[in-house]
């Protein structure tokens, strides 16, 4: 372990490019699910395979963690769970608060994929004093007045935003005052936020349309004689998520 | 129309990047709100700033549909509206259905940004015998028996898998031996499909984790004196989404 944390000076993760950042937790994922079947070691083939990253690319993205593997034996599974885990700060507690409790809001709360991540829900916040006290995903809902009450409490650092479009940037605003610098949103918005503030944004409609485009293309080659035409894969793959990207603004400055 | 329609023969959609194809929707996202105030014209950056892009990137996005704006004038709202959902192909209809309808379920039922995007959600579907029939968001829920001859019965090419990660493959498969093309996953599942079947994945943990890793930066940054250190906001933007070009494999034959 010792050795492992050399391998993590603050200078280090700002050296990391962030499509490595983003491919980590793919990796995490295979490794995790590799680590419940007791496999000791992984070979960057079989775990690109798994994480659905090319190995080269792979190889490639652990050299900035400083893990290289053995050759002949592939890479120590539960040293490169903690090693991901470390370099992503999952091995820290990060406490998150859910904001707006529909079927979103109670979908994430009961989301097993955070609390085996470090994200642990410290409090379920809605605006509907109907709401109040209803127990979700076994956490009591918590009325919007006692939000920042609930930041300060909980030192809560992000917030996830499952509010309609309309309540959203007011309840970006309160949580920014009250503390919170990492917003994950999922209302139908773009939210403006001070510098030093990340917000990502999930766009449920935006995947599907990228999938339309390829359901539109591939009539198109059926048309034309799907033979004919290079291989999918390719290019669904170049497609992966980069258009996000263009959530950018919402990290910029208002 | 007419004009616009010429810029779009089948081998043009090929000749557009991925990363293109993923920005679309966030500009057509930015479009249809100008279009709602009625706007008739902006310029490359007044939209892009309001799909997050920086305006070169936009422009030459733009020039892969052949539109250019006018110089002094911008682009024409409505007509780049129909421009792009005709490129991604959304001036069709899409019936799709959701297999798996518990509260995430329930939540992309209620989703407002599908219909209006041209996806139609033609059926709900649900294992569990207890919630057929029972309306949510306006439709009764089907029993996964009928899975097959509601694929076929309503031409359905997408199909959206929210059910646990446990049945995921089985539902993926069944969907894909009826027909199913396109499948959006939210089951924290990596599914195996036969080539030609597209497959994105939503893993809401995987953006908190890209969220945490910025959270602790911010923290070793606060530590080593921020005011040290580069703007945030670029390295953010690189990050943008690119993470989930992992998902490749989910698109690779099982």
């Amino acid at each position: 372990m010792a050795t492992g944390r050399t391998h993590r000076p603050a200078t280090r993760s700002r050296g990391i490019p962030e499509a490595t950042v983003a491919r980590l937790p793919l990796y995490l994922r295979a490794l995790t699910a590799l680590s419940e079947r007791s496999v000791p070691t992984v070979s960057s083939e079989e775990l690109a395979t798994a994480a659905g990253v090319n190995s080269a690319k792979l190889r490639k993205d652990f050299s900035y963690l400083g893990s290289y593997g053995t050759r002949g034996v592939g890479y120590d599974v539960e040293y490169l769970v903690y090693q991901i885990s470390r370099e992503l700060g999952l091995t820290q507690d990060w406490p998150v608060v859910i904001v707006g409790i529909g079927n979103l809001g109670a979908a994430l709360a009961n989301y097993g994929g955070f609390a085996s991540r470090g994200f642990r829900v410290a409090a379920l916040i809605d605006a509907d004093p109907a709401m109040a006290g209803k127990p979700v995903a076994g956490l009591p809902v918590r009325h919007t007045d006692e939000l920042e009450a609930i930041i300060t409490d909980n030192g809560v650092s992000i917030g996830v935003i499952a509010t309609p479009a309309g309540a959203a940037q007011q309840v970006c605003d309160r949580l920014v005052e009250a503390g919170v610098t990492s917003i994950l949103n999922f209302a139908p918005t773009v939210l403006s936020v001070p510098e030093g503030v990340d917000v990502r944004k999930v766009d449920l409609s935006i995947e599907l349309q990228i999938l339309a485009f390829h359901e539109q293309r591939k009539a198109g080659e059926d048309a034309a004689q799907t033979a004919a035409t290079p291989p999918r894969v390719p290019r669904t793959t170049g497609g992966g998520r980069k258009g996000p990207d263009g959530d950018v603004p919402a990290v910029m400055p208002a």
